[in-house]
């Protein structure tokens, strides 16, 4: 996430009930990512079997909770208006949430899948710092 | 929350699995008192009342996801050095959970109300700030 | 859902964990949304208001598994070669899962609108179906 | 489940809430327990052990599923009736459900027991197909 | 639930998961229905609407924990020769799920429905003491 | 937990919806604390890897449920009055929930950790049962 992004006001600051609120916030996908990244980083260097047994079943969730943050995004705060100015948004999320699935994050115990979780994270939540400007 | 919160840089961003990761952020319980505040605005300028219905629904559900972002903070990320250099943080948790419970933001849809939550959880991620930097 | 879809073997009955085991149904989808469209009947023929209330919360809590369903077939099942071959995919599940939301079925009390979620989910049915037997 | 079932208009796709909507179907318990066999025919094919802990973690939850939606079945959609004409429902349920278990598919990674599994829930599918044509 | 249940040790505090553990116990049941008879006392001392529909949404949650916990009981915890012995035990499991659902406490805010499942709950824990001490 | 706790009327019996419906009990706790003693017990005698691994999942699972219970007795039950009385309550609750966390059972396969977390909840019990009587 770029540092422009920390710079917002808080009343940014957004989450994601369908009432809507419409408080939405990228941050909320990218803290579990980040998560997932410090999991990895931490299995390298335990050999328990039992630790690493926990660290596969909450990277399973945290993966799972990147997913839904990011699905509640795409399909809550986005509008058609947004997809037509952004052409890239329907593929750009849906490579983001199959980078936390089977073929990202939950199959994978390695960092660099983390880091293209963690950068496509920033590409939507420049675009989407740009469509709150707007 | 204070503005100086978000000119940290992003590595602080943080969440709260208990392999522990080691990530923690009061954004969290702060994204979804944001959002109990703007579910309350709206059904001010809102009379339908299964609107008002969902409101309440979906108030009780944020309102949880407050109470449990900050019971996680306060076990899992505070130590008891923490408890000794500041001892009003036991206070602070109990009163900022119950202005999510049932004598707080559950049991009210009063702004003044979302505005004390705010506040409280403002002066525990001040602290929170604090420790970062130590 | 087109008669067809029935008449498949058993065998294509599937599911959505993420190992992945492979099984994946659009009838998950659309058996909520059955529901949702029977919750609707079910309110206009009882004016209890303490009935209205229980189906409102449980309209919103099947709209969320319908969008929760699309999900998963939207990031997990489709790949990108059945992106290209369906452009219009991304815009009929990006349709679909609002149609579940906060301007569809968790908004309204409205059984055109549930007729409507239940169009959309037949014609990604039909799309799964021939990428099925391809 | 017989192909039978699969010849049903879609009217009798159904689901699970406790409103209730009505909307009944053995689909969902037979969807899972097919995600179930697919597990553990992967595992069969894999022995890469971070693989083995996520395939058990995913079989527990599918499991729990399928206990669920056959509870529900059990005691929301069948009736004093039903149990009278069919003296055998409370045993069938009570070992399907035991099926999907310790004793069953939770503890083991055995195809045969998925088969077993899934022959009760067709048992109880053909009951619950007579019931809706009585 | 009588007194004498109160007076067994506390090493039959029980629980439920499905390891298993071998811990279960009727009181799990019995503490939600104890819960929703207290929200219904509630309601009936408090008209504002705003407090009803929280008190429907957590009296729908309630019964349905009440509906797991006896489920759990009557798949995980009683095995064969119990049904033998006590042919009754299906009947008064069924009964139980039922009146926690929606022709019970779910669908009623009745002093008298919720007297009923707690009556029903006692009755099975009275079986359960009885099996404990063979 | 001492005996005593197991004498005091069934009316006694709690939970914890923040309605509040006023019912609150230690026993939920303790049921979970107890489970996961069972838990560890038997993976001492059982080396099968997959059977490890499913205990694995499930006493992170029961340890969450114990802190959660905790959480909504320390927030939801004990008000500034209990604390003024009882000055140690507010750490005897986090070691607690610290005790049933990645520090604790969570992190551990130890009867002796196990015993320590009973320990501590046998301690708030007995608070809790002195603030009933009060
Ligand atoms: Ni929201
Ligand atoms: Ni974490
Ligand atoms: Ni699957
Ligand atoms: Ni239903
Ligand atoms: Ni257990
Ligand atoms: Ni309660």
């Amino acid at each position: 996430m770029r540092l422009s992004r920390w710079f917002t006001p808080s009343t940014t600051a957004s989450a994601h009930c369908d009432l809507p609120c419409g408080v939405y916030d990228p941050a909320q996908a990218r803290i579990e990512a980040e998560s997932i990244k410090a999991i990895i980083a931490k299995v390298e260097g335990n050999d328990d079997p039992d630790f690493r047994t926990r660290a596969i079943v909450i990277k399973e969730q945290r993966s799972e909770l990147v997913k839904h943050h990011l699905w509640v995004l795409w399909t809550d705060y986005f509008k058609a208006p947004h997809f037509e100015k952004y052409p890239q948004l329907h593929t750009l999320f849906n490579e983001a949430t199959k980078l936390a699935g089977a073929t990202g994050t939950k199959g994978a115990l390695d960092a660099k899948v983390a880091d293209q979780l963690l950068e496509k994270i920033d590409q939507i939540a420049e675009i989407f710092a740009e469509t709150k400007k707007a």
